[in-house]
């Protein structure tokens, strides 16, 4: 999976309200599956499967301590997600602030040719 | 379409490459359809399909200048959708952050006892 994979991969899985509520839950610490699911009203095999695309997003892991499976959310994932949304508004910005700057100057042109015309 | 819906329609359409490729053409200022469709290998339905996706997401938006249809970006849904990845890195970031604190507290209070048996 490239980067675009991964991507979109990251951004469908942000795509689906009870995965992003799992991810506001793991982000205040790791939590076992049974915690997890006690947050839903929904089958053991529906969480499991949101469960199985936040992990294929590289978004949570799971590890196993003693009997107890443990998911805990990885952040680089949604760094890399938000680093492109950041990357489109910046150029947007720097678009506005060029195109401002350009009034600017066709603004000041303006008045130095109304002040040539006194 | 509540905030919710909002977020989920917006990190729907973020998960597909062609998508996120005309956002970031489209970043760098406003273009008509044909233009967008220039930089790709697909059928005009195929584009026009994206192009729905975009501004169903209020990603984009059309408006007609003379004969031209003229698509621009719309910034809103993006600080959204940041905003949203954000809140779960800060939560994340404030829990590592009282846990190194529980371990210095931990860890001083193991000095001290240390140093209250030499």
């Amino acid at each position: 999976m490239g980067e675009e994979g991964q991507l979109t991969a990251v951004f469908a899985a942000l795509a689906d309200p009870t995965r992003r509520r799992i991810l506001t839950q793991l982000s205040q610490g790791p939590a076992r599956v049974g915690e997890v699911a006690a947050h839903f009203e929904m089958s053991a095999p529906a969480i499991s499967q949101h469960l199985k695309v936040l992990e294929r997003a590289g978004l949570i892991s799971r590890t196993v301590q003693a009997q107890w499976r443990t998911l805990s959310i990885e952040p680089e994932p949604l760094d890399e997600a938000s680093a492109w949304i950041a990357k489109q508004r910046t150029e947007w910005d720097a678009r506005l602030d060029s195109l401002a700057e350009h009034l600017e100057v066709m603004k000041s042109r303006h008045e130095n040719s109304n002040e040539a015309k006194e």
